[in-house]
């Protein structure tokens, strides 16, 4: 347990003023209360703050905002505390105070004539499903965190997860944005406009910025038509150039139908199966690879779903591309499948000390990487078992290095495991790809990114961020 | 005919180098070789220059740019020089030099298996298109000056057109960009990646930046399955909500395979008859809306396409939507549609004087808006004519007032017609509309924007170019 620190005498006129503005609801410095709140939650980092601040209003976050300026005070952003890259996490100096979102929960309005909602940056992913359900409609995208993670969170760190083949990611589904500046200024562009040619789109340029441009209040979110059918098929094949191939061919035959599409190797199914109790593999026999795939309609396509994903299984079969196939009976074995795949990052955790590498690179060229890395780094470090899994039809899969067994965890993590992160960035950058597909920089891969991001594009970036925040005080130590 | 000024002394050493940098095809100050391209189309706008650069490759650009920071010369890029807001012209000082992207023509990759293309700036939007055709592929992006607007053009003012509806305008359309920045250093992410959190989007940034932040040089375009079927219908409607009501109705049947929606008052299409030698109207009678709609299908739902367009008609007749419809009964036919459609603004143009305005509202309030403005226009300043048509399912449309018949055309504009401009931008901003939609701001509305945009807004856009472009040399007078 992490206390905080006893307030500095310089900090006292800032307390005093945050708890005068925001109530004994909006501020406290309690560490108790904060505690929770200072380590991440894959637990990598742990901070201290000054106080936790929590609005209940946009006025109430510019307020602070203001009132940080003047005392020079650091701002964390904060949402559900769900990140992968401990962005909302304080740093150890305990100078910032921690602004969480999770007061500011109301859904203003679920819109079925424009297929929108306008809610409040703390408004939980799973709440913010069940009221576009309510009416009809959907938020297209899901991950693993959406019982906490929040649509500030969401947004600012530009979050993808199972739907983005489809639907792209969070940066594709925001209309409409509300932002409080690092000078305490309200950038409102909540009202969606389908066409706006007013300047640069600074809309896009808050999404993803991970709070050190501004803090995100609210959001307009675009929804989809319920969906009225789905099917999802599961498939063994031999290699991943032949689940690339399933993927060109489902997207030929299925085109909007087609809103998932997830490998994973016989080794993670393994993993599942020994970490799940009563979890069984879909298909009778072990195959190379796994293929996950959904396809879903709306009312107007429910009726021929069926005959369209039978079809994609077929051809795929007559082109030799996979072994053996599946598709689920009903709902509960959809389920099942895919909590298969939603395991795949505890199960293979469980296993023991592990690095993990969020990775993407040009979608045609992910068989060849992984390919070419696997028996790489297996090679290089005996005793490791690299793995590759996760959204083939996005380029991105998760790249994780399973330590060999017995070794100290810490140890291994800060030598080898730290060396083999590096030498995955490395080829990542050399295969022209990223080195965060959708869990951002965070603090996690701040110093990677500052060693093998493009030069030209964090000279810009730096640039932006001088001419926004020429304080520092958002989200300091965060990206850049 | 403008002449460019003659050489300043101080600007002989600049203009011997750009000479020695870009030889005799990539630059010139012959007066007759650049006068063509010192006024913008629509001709409201003549500036001079210093000369005109061509280069022929992003090096050259880049040479070009580090050259004019050194020298202090600004820098005008040109496309097509086909932009609707003079942003592509230089002022009369004639101290800059117009950068023209055009000798940049190549079209580097069309990739059927990732469905890109990869070309360069100066690319001509209809020779894209013809590639992309070549390849069973198409760039759903299109608009009356496809046979001259380019590429880099299209970007650097986010365009729209009559395919957004479904598609998205231009922003939507750019997986991979590359640009010369203010310093002359090449941001280069031509490589697409699906996904990619290494935080800001500054390609989003550069989109729509009018050239003020850089000069784009090449991009990697989203290409979608070539279309197998459409089916062009026009319909006679009572009024605008009627309109929307008939949107509504046909997202709801035909999805995705809705593509266009245009409408238009009988004032318009009166005019398109007056002025298009032989032109029809599809029905029998006038009404007062007419709508045209565009479905469209791969070959997967090509089949099903004809019932889904007869059932989008059959529904709105039996809701009371519309009067009459008709369908196109082939290609002549649906071309003649489309053909009226984009004969509008010509047609208008013939018939006199008159202001412009191309505006956004909420897609919702359109009609509402519509409904307002006109008569109220109409009534304040007698004898003119007040007329919207274009993108409805954009939340789109060009609003024009047409002057009395009989007025002197230079006086009015400068008078009546500028008092009209004012208070339409009133009207739209009061609607929380924009006053560019999908043309852009560049000289012509750079005063309104600055008199009418959100103050924190334009504060941002003020910060980010004066950190990027700190001489201030990137198209200046433009946009901000």
């Amino acid at each position: 347990m992490v206390e905080t620190l006893a307030p500095r005498a310089e900090t006292a006129p800032f307390l005093e003023a945050a708890a005068a503005l925001l109530g004994a609801k909006g501020f406290t410095t309690d560490p108790d209360a904060i505690s929770p709140w200072l380590t991440d939650w894959r637990q990598r980092f742990t901070g201290r703050a000054l106080g936790m601040a929590s609005p209940a209003t946009t006025d109430e976050v510019a307020g602070l905002v203001r009132l940080c300026a003047a005392h020079n005070v650091p701002i964390v952003p904060q949402g559900g505390n769900s990140g992968m890259s401990g962005g909302a996490t304080p740093d150890e100096t305990g100078h910032a105070v921690v602004l969480s979102l999770r007061r500011m929960n109301a859904i203003r309005s679920v819109d079925t004539a424009t297929r929108s909602a306008t809610c409040e940056a703390g408004v939980i992913l799973q709440v913010l499903h069940e009221a576009a359900e309510a009416k009809g409609l959907r938020f297209p995208l899901s991950l693993g965190g959406k019982g906490s993670a929040t649509v500030g969170g969401l947004i600012s760190t530009n979050a993808g997860g199972t739907q983005v083949l489809r639907h792209g990611s969070m940066r594709a589904l925001v209309l409409g944005l509300e932002a409080v500046m690092p000078d305490g200024t309200v950038f409102n562009q909540l009202v969606p406009l389908k066409k706006d040619n007013r300047g640069f789109d600074l809309k896009q340029l808050l999404i993803g910025s991970e709070g050190t441009l501004g803090v995100v209040t609210a959001a307009t979110l675009k929804l989809e038509p319920a969906v009225a059918a789905r099917e999802v098929l599961w498939a063994g094949t031999q290699s991943l150039p032949q689940a690339r191939e399933l993927l060109l061919l489902a997207e030929r035959l299925a085109g909007q139908a087609l809103e998932g599409f997830e490998v994973m190797p016989q080794h993670s199914l393994d993993a599942v199966r020994d970490y799940l109790p009563g979890a069984r593999q879909p298909l009778a026999e072990d195959h190379a690879w796994h293929v996950l795939i959904e396809m879903v309609a709306d009312a107007d396509g429910a009726e021929r779903l069926p005959d369209l994903a039978q079809r994609v299984l077929e051809e795929a079969f007559e082109a030799g591309l996979i072994e053996d196939a599946t598709m689920a009976a009903n709902e509960t074995q959809a389920e099942a499948f895919w909590n298969l795949r939603e395991s795949i990052a505890p199960a293979e955790r469980a296993l023991g000390p592990a690095v993990q590498h969020d990775i993407s690179v040009p979608v045609e060229k992910m068989p060849a990487f992984v390919e070419e890395a696997v028996p790489q780094f297996e090679a290089q470090w005996p005793g490791t078992r690299a793995v590759g899994f996760g959204h083939l039809g996005d380029g991105n899969i998760h790249f994780h290095v399973i330590a060999p067994q017995g070794v100290d965890r810490a140890s291994w993590e800060a030598g080898d495991g730290k060396a083999i992160s590096r030498q995955v960035h490395d080829m990542v950058t050399a295969w022209g790809g990223s080195i965060s597909a959708e869990h951002g920089i965070g603090q996690l891969k701040r110093d990677e990114l500052a060693r093998l991001g493009d030069p030209v594009a964090l000279s810009i970036l730096r640039h932006v961020k001088q001419a926004l925040d020429p304080q520092g005080l958002m989200n300091p130590g965060k990206l850049i």
